[in-house]
């Protein structure tokens, strides 16, 4: 199966470059110009549509929607809410990215809404998934205080009882249906360190989902694995967070199919 | 004309620089910051004031206003149209950036409302300008789906319905006053990579609109021409769009008058 | 006294990059993701929580908030108070950015606002103390007009009157408890060159001041010696205003207590 999955994903990775989908990316405003930069450096033009005067009529034409909740206010979650909605009356798929869901009132009763609208795929930190799957999580702000490992369980029952792909990131990435599930590697300790990065994946999920509607869990499986190899190019010339940043957007311009797939480190569970 | 109008945009160059006009620039979240290092670095201060209750009074004090529609909700569009009206009001010049206006109809309907308020100058990519001038556009998101060449007749047909200079940006770009035509050259194909650079050169156009107010047309040809040499230099040093985007920063910064001079390429039609 | 401070903020430094404390910062458009990898890089997860609907509740949780008016509405002014209120209730300290606050009626009633809720720091550049402290300011956009040191009486009015720690920032900084005060040398001129470079300061102080808030005068001092000593070092590498913005990310990112030490010089007034 991971011999199968290498193939798959690295086909997957060409037919988005040569695809290029247009993906509506609500997201928040610490990542939305990395988010944006990622996308189009990793092949697919992206557009942030937020507002419900437009954010529903829009995601109508976007090939995929991705909603973020990490700087929220009423305007955007009602935005993001149309938006959500008109993709599943598209036939759209649509990426969640429940960000710090746990710190506030405000934050939980926004996710619980966006539970209800099916996301397609659910991708988070480990603290993220652990307290969406029902356990304890120790996590504060934005960055997780725990563990992928330890947010296994929880993202299975997640994905089972959502019937979504739920993705769980830190070192050593976490993707599963319920049933499936395989740990992909790679990536930098400096991408914790950049804010934004899980906000960019969460935008590159949506434009793999994308191409590949039909195929919700290989599509999550391929966008961590371009991340992860880029990350791991990248971080061969950096000299701090910054210089990541930066070698890795060039770096996601310039890969290609033959590294991305002898790199990729894609492991079934 | 073309060797005139070199040593004019030269000099409205070195005036730009030497005078630092200050620019209220209402642009979208994803070219806030990209924007204002841009304008910083070619040597004019930017001001982000958006919010109605203080877009219209601060647009009376800045030297000129730039408007993009990038990402719109209803408290941005009644602070783009104070402002605008103000800018009117007291004599000083505004440039708008009608991003995917063809996409929604709340982009379509923001869009009539601001041309209403007579801009002084209007730059837009061609799918963007072939739709204001009654054309059939291939657009769809926020990049073009369309040649500059095929927005020309459309571009001379909007200038002179809206008196305002019309400046279409692509490969090569455009800029008419509806009579007077030219065409600038440079810049690379690593731009449309990166997100918020048409957003940065509109930007970049009410610097010089607002040290020559009188002379829209050749302070719209000054930023392209800005542009299109520091892109140009930029390339040679970058390993993709994000170190192009460093690059290019860094280049509007270091550039001078006779680099300027000697590679702007300017050519009337 | 100088020495002192210098192993006082040296320890702060090692204490700070140690503690990683959570700072909730409610900041401009512009500034948002610089601020956040400034934060991430000098050793502080940050969190942009604005809202009304959440700002207070979380504002309790963080160890400190700054508030930064650069790009304000309605929605953000009310979250602005709402957690500036929860900080005073929950003891926590707080930042207070007053960009160019004399500009427009808006920003001066919020400033006036914000200042009855006693900020434990306020950080702004000459012209905007000058105003704050009764004075004249040559100010118009966000740029300070004035030199630090004609700022330096007004700072004094300001802290006694609002028993607030006051830094003007600028070539040479400035910083003042009303009784006590020294300058910090340092950084480079390239600094006011990028935007988002004072706004980022004030998110560090917000760091500072959260893991020694009976200190908030030397922490004051520690965060404007961290990002002078950071801001030298990084214009050595630096061929303009984007590879220095990297370089100092980098820099913070690689700082140790030792190099902090060797290179900060805080004197005595």
């Amino acid at each position: 199966m991971t011999t199968d999955l290498t193939q798959t994903t690295t086909d997957l990775y060409e037919r988005m470059r040569a695809t290029n989908p247009l993906v509506q990316c609500i997201t928040n405003y610490v990542a939305m110009n990395y988010a944006a930069n990622v996308l189009l450096a990793a092949g697919a033009p992206p557009a942030m549509v937020h507002t419900p005067e437009e954010s529903g009529e829009f995601a109508a034409i976007a090939s995929a929607l991705t909603v973020n909740i990490g700087t929220l206010s009423p305007n955007w979650v009602e935005g993001m809410i149309a938006a959500a909605k008109s993709a599943n009356d598209a036939g759209k798929p649509w990426v969640l990215d429940p960000v710090a869901h746990f710190a506030t009132g405000y934050r939980q009763g926004t996710t619980t809404e966006l539970l209800k609208l099916n996301p397609t795929i659910i991708r988070g930190n480990a603290s993220e998934i652990i307290a969406l799957g029902g356990g304890q999580s120790a996590g504060q702000g934005v960055d997780s205080g725990d563990p992928v490992e330890q947010a296994e369980d929880a993202a299975r029952t997640l994905a089972t009882a959502q019937k979504a792909i739920v993705a769980v990131t830190g070192e050593v990435d976490f993707v599963t249906d319920g049933t499936r599930s395989v740990r992909i590697a790679g990536g930098s300790d400096l991408m914790p360190k950049i804010t934004a990065m899980g906000c960019a994946l969460t935008a590159l999920t949506g434009a793999y989902v994308a191409i590949a509607p039909d195929q919700a869990f290989e599509a999550t499986v391929a966008a961590l694995a371009n991340f992860a190899v880029a990350g791991e190019i990248a971080a061969q010339s950096a000299n701090g967070p910054a210089s990541f940043m930066i070698a890795f957007v060039d770096g996601l311009y310039t890969l290609d199919a033959p590294t991305f797939k002898a790199n990729a480190r894609i492991t079934a569970q």
